[in-house]
């Protein structure tokens, strides 16, 4: 019987909400996902692996990863590359793992056109529910303060739309919590069953 | 600010398949749901308290609140009507709580009208999944014994199409831990935030 696929679950959001310090919490928990991580041209930083933070390659090996189209998405910021290899989320999804990728909403996108069905969560930065409150109270505020924070909440609602799930970065473990909840429920969606389920039975 | 309705579940599956076992393990655990007691004519078994188990009702009343339109759901078997008593589910619902209904595939689909955004989970009967081992040893079974798995297996799919989950009864513990999971999950899905958050901005 062919083996079920895994799930691509995809953690972005807006730079500076925390995905790294949640996926890395979520990873020392006790789960069965797989991270893929990411490869980058950028220096190293101050106890930083090879292999466990980043793949760590030159430009010219990253220039040719992009030429054989082994990236699954790749972006460049401030002169350096940044991408997530294709041959290991292919072979840890056809092996039925679940592949956890944190990436950069420009990166999400561009996943999101390979795997349709990707999970795709976006962490959401916990002003933003306050941010009603803050405005109504405005006699405190400046309204080059208040029009800027709407200005970014807006932004944020537009990216939000292109999402399955927005998961609020209130507290790192809660966040943790509900991104887990949502991997075990997706597991039970029943589109993703019935196929399975009817499979099943196409014997003969 | 206008409270967040609660989201309704609705555990449903075919007849023996164990829904009321899973939904009194669910209401024992610590957990924000409120079970919605269903109405029922049929008379208290030993140990049945009103109010808890059921609403014993009359026939006269019960028929009274069908014409009054004030069950989400009802059918009748066996001599006895069952149904959902509306007010309590809407009440509930507007009061921000999540409320667990536990009926019947056809009562389920009635519900699905009035709450298309409800939480439809179909439990599923253990030996689906062991189906097609079961019929490809058929060596140790005979046509009828496989032909009539077949037919119940294709019912059970086909009643499986028309909701969001579907979770296997093979352990109570294990459906009750997935039945959890999907209620946190649902709460952060993109489709239940965006307008939360586009009503967050609705600001002068």
């Amino acid at each position: 019987m062919e083996k079920e696929r895994g799930l691509l679950i995809v953690l972005s959001g807006p730079s500076g909400v925390g995905k790294g310090t949640v996926r890395k919490a979520i990873m020392n928990e006790d789960t069965d996902l797989q991270y893929s991580i990411s490869m980058t041209t950028r220096q190293p930083r101050e106890g930083e692996m090879d292999g466990v933070d980043y793949f760590f390659k030159s430009k010219e090996e990253f220039e040719k990863m992009i030429a054989d189209n082994k990236l699954l998405e790749w972006a460049e910021f401030v002169g350096n590359y940044y991408g997530t290899p294709v041959d290991y989320v292919e072979q840890t999804l056809s092996e039925g793992k679940d592949v956890l990728l944190e990436i950069e909403v420009q990166g999400a996108m561009q996943v999101r056109k390979h795997f349709p069905n990707g999970v795709f969560i976006f962490l959401m930065p916990p002003s933003l529910s306050e941010l009603r409150s803050r405005i109504t109270n405005r006699g405190t505020e400046t309204d080059d303060v208040i029009n800027n924070r709407m200005k970014v909440a807006k932004e944020e609602i537009e990216l939000m739309e292109n999402y399955d799930y927005v998961v609020e970065n209130d507290r790192v473990e809660l966040a943790c919590e509900r991104i887990k909840a949502i991997v075990t429920a997706e597991h039970y969606r029943k589109d993703r069953l019935v196929d399975k389920y009817k499979k099943l039975l196409e014997v003969e």
